[in-house]
This record gives C-alpha cells, structure tokens and sequence, in this order.
C-alpha cells in the first residue's frame, strides 16, 4: 500500500542516543517509562490510515517538571520528543518517524483554577474538553471549542482546533489566552497573562497554538471562558442543494445573527445519519444550527432564520429549546463520523478538511460530489457551514489498491480545488505528515522558508516532533 | 530631561551606508525621496513625549514592488527601514535610533477587494480606517477596530490595535486573516489566505500582527468585516465608584450580554469631557455603554444592563437609538485625550495604557487614582472596561522636571502593578521605545530568549525597525 502522506526523515534515527536518553528516563522515572512494543504502538498514529510510527518509549509525566526533565534528557541526546494527549490528531501527528520519546499527557489532567470573574481558567495539557466542561458547569460556565473528538486541551491548542462552535466562538488559536512551554532548549517559557489582550511583544501564544509540538511542549493553558447561555435553540433545516443550504447561510451571518453552530450534512451524510443515529431527517441537504442567547433572542433568531430559510427554499426549520431533543440532534452531528461506516461495513474512514471562503463553499462542495461519484466512492461531506470549512469521510476498502490511488486523487484535487478557491488545505486537522506536501503551494516560499527560519532558531537540533509541519 | 523611556542602540548608525542607499534610493525614486530635514522630523516620533529620532530619508512608495525595492536597497546596505502610516503611534514606534528610510505608505491607499459575501476585503496598508468604513457604508459593512485616531490598517495591524468596540468584535489579531509582508531578505511573505480559519502551519499573520514593523513591512491585509448592525442602542450611566462600575460591567459580560462597548471614565475625566465637549454629565465614574443587534435585541441588551447597573448602584441608565445622540456621546469619548488638556492648559498629554483581568481593575484603577493625587498630578483615567484594559492621561508641564520624575515614577509603578495583577504592560499601545524596559519582567527570559531568536532568525542584520520590542 502506497499513501498520499509520507513521512519526512529529515536526520536519521541515532539508536545509541536513543539507548542513553531511555537509560537516563529509566533512571529519572521509573515504571512511568514503557517500552513495550504495545504500548508504543498506541502512541504511534492509530487513528487513521497513514502507517503507525511508534517512538521508542513512552513517558507519563506527572507534572510540568517531569516533563521539563523529559526534554532536558532528550535534548542533551538529541534525541525527539513528541507530545501526546488522546491520539485523536488525524494526519500523523504522533508519529515518530524518526524515533524518539512519546509524552503522555495522561495524568497531567488537572483544572488548576477557574477565575470565574474573569471567565478564564488555567489547565493542565492532559484535560479533556469534557472533562473541563463538567468542572466548569456548576460554576455555569463552558469551553466552546468543540473538535468531536474528547481530545485534550493541548493537543487542540497544538494543533489549532475547532470544530462545531467555531463560527461563534472562534478557533483555539481566539481561545487560548497564555500558555507555557518547554521549549527545545530546555528553558519553560511563559506566553501571555490573565489580561484579555496585550500588545506586549511577538505574539508567542499564537505561534505555538498549532505548531504541533514542533516548536515546544505545552505544560499549561490560560483559557477563556464563557458564560452558558440561558437559552440554546436549535434545530434542523432541509434545503433542495447544497448551494440554497450555503447561500441561506451567508445570509444568515451576513445578516448579523449570532448563530452559534451551523452544520451541513449532504444527502449522503444524512442517509448514513438516518441509519446509524435512528433518525428519519428528508434525505436532502441539510443545516443543523443552534441559537445562543435570552430565551427572547434565542426565538427571534430562530425566526429569521427560517425565514432566511424559506427565501432560498429551504424549510421548514424545525427547532426546539428542549435539551433532549437537541441532544439527540447533536450527538447524531457527532457521531457523524461513525455512521459514515454503515454505509459500506468493513470500510476504513479517510477524514479529510479543507476550508475555503464561503462564496466559493457551494461550489467547491458540488464539485468534490462530483469528483466522488465519477469516481464510485463513498465519502458523506459535512461541514462547519458558517466558516467555509468542510469534511469529506471516505469509506474506504483497505484492500483495494485502485482504490486507494482514487482516494489519494480525490483528496489531491479537493486540496488543489480548495488552494485555487482561495482557502487552505486544512481547516482544522491541521497538516502532521499526511499535508506537508501542500504547504509550499498554500503559503509560497518565501513564507515557508520563514517557517523553516523559525523552526531552527527555536530548535535547532529538530527534537521537538521531527518531520511533522515543515522539514528543515 | 531625562525619559523613562530609552532608546536602544544596539549598531551604530553607518553614515556611509546610509549615503550609498540614499543614493541608490534616489536614483530609483527620484522626488519620491525626501532627505530635508523638516520632513524627516514629521517621520519620527512627534505624537508623545519620547525623543523624536528622525530617520536619514522618507520614501513614498506608490505600489508593494516600490516597497519592496525600498527593502532590497536598504538590506544590501544594511540600512534600517521603519514602516511609517500615520506617526499616531504613543510609545516612539516610528523612531529611528540608528538612522535609515522611513517608508511612508501615505500612496499606498488603496482598498483592493470588498468580498461581501464572505465578508473580508483586502487593503494597500495605508488605508486608514475611516476611509476604509466610508468605502463599505454604502455595501452595509464595517470594520470594528477602531483605537481613536484614524490610523493606518497597516499600522494598526504592526501594533495590535484595538479601541473601544475589542469587547465585542476582538483585536486586530481577531479581525486580520492574512497580509503580505516584505521580509528583511527583500521577499514578499504571503500569510494567511480568505478562509476564515486554518491549520495549516505556523501562524505568521498573528506573529506579524504586534511585531511593530521589526520583522517584516506590511504591504497589504486581507481584513474580516462585520454586517452593520440592524440597530445601535447606547448611553451612559452613573456609578457611585469605579468599584460598582467595574462590578457592573463583570456581570454584563458574565451574564452573556453581548456587549459591542463599554467604557469607563473616572470622575477626573468626566469633569474635562464636561467642559471639553460641553454636556453636562454627573462628575462620578461612568459608563459609556453600545449594544448592536436587531431592535428587539438591543432594547432588550439596554433593559438588562440598566437592571444590573441599579443592582450596583448605578443609574439612571440613559439611553437611546437615535444616531445623532450616540454620535455626541462617542465623539465625546474620543476626544477624551483631547478633553483631559482643558484641565491645564499648556501641558502635553502623556498616554500610557496597561491591561489586567477584570476582577482586578477596580484595584487596579483606585490604587493609580490614589497615587496621581499622592502626588498632585493632573491625571484622567478612562478604560475598555470590559477588556480591563485602562489608560491614564498625564497632563505634564514639560518644564518641570521634578514632575517629569513623578509622572515617570508613575508609570512604572502602574507598570508594575498591573504585572503584579497577572496583567500585562499594555494592552494596546504597544512596545516600542517606551517599554522595552518592562518586557522581560512580564514574559520572562525565556520567552524573551524566544522572541530574540526569531528577531534574529527573521532579520539577521537587524534592520527592520531596529531598537524596538526586543534589542538583538
């Protein structure tokens, strides 16, 4: 089997540098170091199609001290260190092409504070949305980032997550008021404060939310909250094409509603959907959206949107304040990913993004249909409707060589599409292995060369995730 | 006189190299090329009391090749370049320590694209923002950032601007979704593209944005835009104390009210508002207070505030959606540096800014409040209340030295109070000149370490604006 996504070997593994760092982490740690090919495996990429690439070892630090200690080690071998928090990344992120050690943000899992005043709290890297989102809810309070997946907050700010809310709330890179880091050289530096906004300097925050660990390894997060809304209605809208789905849509926000989710599903998503989640949805393009605000704000939005709707033939929107219905709604938008398997048992799901400016969403989705069923694949389409960014999960048969060459040329020319649009070849996933080779074309050189610059300034003997983002 | 705020030096100045650029800029740009010295003076710094530092020439560029030319010339004769858009810069950020080119970007004025349906447009840098907002009205669409003066996108964008709508609508790193740039190596860096969102690699937009023109000469920006609202509601409402004020506003924010501004000022800058802008407002802290929505909405955002305010104490809640009235109102606020010189005439207004976390501004400003009348200065106080973010507007007699000593014993106590509140040095007004001094006292050394390497990786032989943020 060949893939689309190879991964980079920028230096060669040094296998008895690698012997000396697990010596001295043995030492240092103890039963916290494994090395069983098991285990290592569960940390290599799983998650996905691109090959696993287990590391060497696997440490579970307990605190951001033991983590410090884990890069020292590592770097006076120069030996890679790669950051994992549940193994959710979906391009090969936790791969260690070229060896080195895995760690395990597992028991780093602690909500440090919660300054309710200031609707922000600081976490360790291990916790998971959920998990944050329960600490927070007596306090009536929430995390918005919402990727899918209970992945760990440092992994989302690794990897500049978002997800269903993101039209609303923004991205982990609006979401993340500080952080701390280990960086390459052993040195924790400390990125932003408590203030809300700052002009103080490089905005190191940003820089590392979505460096994927190459640049540092997050050991604490400074998140901004937000208030839980008194009122959420939401509900689901059926349109006669994908393109009376988007055009509603740019109206909607062009128009100034706040709506805080907006999902389309294509008709191949909601078959599956119906399927999978027991739902009996018109299986036609559909939006999925959710209002926040005052009971009287949350109606109104309501409102106008189906009027919205109906003006590009859509409709009726059926929506509702109750929680389990809207539950029921939601968890069928999540399990999204899951029910594209019904439609082909066995199947491999190949999730792929691109994001692209909204004008060009209807288009850009209709065409990639297109592509799909030339080609006699199956791929459901969902997508993050209000921020231009969609989903294709191809069901793939593993077997199949020809097909695996189809669905490389699909994912290929639905980058190239995307680039062409004016967007990016990923919106969310982020680029690991499986996207490096489309980042010169995205950024053009003197861009990426810049990256490159950065990389080597900040770790210049490339331990920090090596062959992920850009090789140097 | 002696100035808190130094300049750094880190080369000398090489008349010689200075002379063969100018020479070889000359030739390239003929009269587009001022050496006279009045010219050069409006180029450094002349809007705060820090030093002006005049650059060796200002050069008009008319197009983003001409600036990149500019960059070429000076980089092969390792002359600095300062980006320069409007000089409404506050902390000497358009000062020239060791000599080189202005880049005056006064031609680059043009707005290249209006993407309505996807709500963005690109920009030249020297668009200013109200010239950008006229050219949207009639498309029913708006730019929020808006810090007071007119300046430049591009300027704005280099500083991390924000201003009074950032409660609602973000900072310019919110609202910018890529630029170019012409790196110190003379090439054009294309960050960022018209999707809304992106994983894909380092974020250069964000480190650009509040890099002050050190790592690279803005050329143009691709900018978020906003629907004009439906309806505006605003007003102004009394406190008995900045305390109740800033209690009032935690809980507006806390309770989901999606507030667009919400600005404080003290007592002092009531009374200079009163005369300068003649209303007769109740001399106690007050908010100015706007909310944008449908009309419903925002009747509905006025009614719940003025609930809250009463709660604390505040109150009669004034307010109104007729567009006359707010524009009184605003105007009023905006010329609140303005205002504060009628409180003595003759003195030069010295503005700095800080940002903490909301729950410590009340302290934050009562404390500052008591060491302005300690020490007898004449000093107004008026805050992005919602983002805790404060200025405070020092009246000085420039004659005087021992108050120079007291204002600048001011600032640096006030500096040191909002780090101590996990806050940051400013919120944004920026670095530059004024407080390079305070950086590594709120980022850390190995943060600055980190900013250090990337300044040098980016710009080896330091000439983009050099003495500025971080001395390398």
């Amino acid at each position: 089997m060949t893939l689309a996504a190879q991964s980079v070997t920028p230096r060669a593994r040094d296998p008895k540098a690698v012997e000396a760092a697990i010596a001295a982490l043995a030492a240092a740690f103890g039963n916290r170091l494994v090395t069983s090919l098991a285990v290592r495996e569960q940390h290599g990429n799983t998650f996905t199609w691109i090959p696993n690439e287990p590391p060497d070892a696997v440490v579970f630090p307990q605190s951001a001290d033991d983590v410090q200690q884990v890069v020292r080690i590592c770097a006076a071998h120069r030996v890679p260190v790669i950051a994992f928090g549940t193994g959710t990344s979906l391009e090969g992120h936790v791969n260690a092409p070229r060896g080195g050690i895995s760690i395990d943000m597992r028991d780093l899992n602690r909500v440090l504070a919660v300054h309710a005043e200031d609707l922000d709290c600081m976490v360790e890297p291990g916790v998971t949305r959920k998990q944050l989102n329960e600490h927070l809810r007596d306090q009536g309070l929430f995390f918005p980032i919402d990727p899918g997946a209970d992945a760990s907050l440092g992994g989302m700010a690794a990897t500049r997550a978002s997800g269903t809310n993101a039209v609303r709330y923004g991205t982990m890179k609006d979401n993340v008021l500080g952080l701390t880091a280990v960086l390459a050289n052993g040195e924790v530096a400390t990125t932003g404060r408590r203030a809300k906004k700052s002009s103080a300097g490089y905005d190191l925050t940003r820089l590392l939310i979505g460096s994927e660990g190459t640049l540092g390894v997050i050991t604490s997060l400074t998140l901004k909250l937000h208030g839980i809304p008194e009122a959420i209605a939401g509900g689901h809208c059926p349109f006669p094409s994908v393109e009376a789905a988007c055009n509603a849509t740019i109206e909607t926000i062009q128009s100034g509603i706040p709506v805080a989710r907006i999902e389309l599903l294509d008709d191949v998503q909601v078959k599956a959907t119906n399927i999978y989640s027991k739902l009996s949805l018109p299986e036609t393009p559909m939006l999925f959206v959710e209002f926040h605000g005052s009971p009287a704000s949350v109606a109104e939005q309501s409102e106008r949107f189906s009027e919205i709707a109906a003006e590009h033939g859509g409709g009726p929107f059926e929506w509702t304040t109750k929680a389990e219905d809207r539950t029921r709604l939601w968890q069928a938008r999540h399990d999204a990913a899951l029910a594209c398997k019904v439609l082909r048992p066995g199947g491999q799901v190949v999730a792929t993004d691109v994001c692209v400016p909204i004008s060009r969403l209807a288009e850009c989705v209709t065409e990639t249909q297109r592509d799909i069923i030339d080609r006699s694949l199956v791929a459901p389409i969902v997508g993050h409707v209000g921020d231009g960014n969609f989903h294709v999960a191809i069901v793939v048969d593993m077997d199949d060589r020809d097909e695996i060459k189809a669905v490389e040329g699909l994912i290929e020319r639905l980058t190239e599409r995307a680039l062409a649009m004016e967007g990016t070849c990923t919106g969310e996933h982020g680029i690991g292995q499986g996207k490096m080779k489309y980042l010169e074309a995205e950024h053009g050189k003197p861009a990426l060369d810049a990256m490159r610059a950065i990389k080597r300034a900040l770790d210049p003997d490339d331990i920090m995730n090596p062959g992920k983002i850009v090789a140097v």
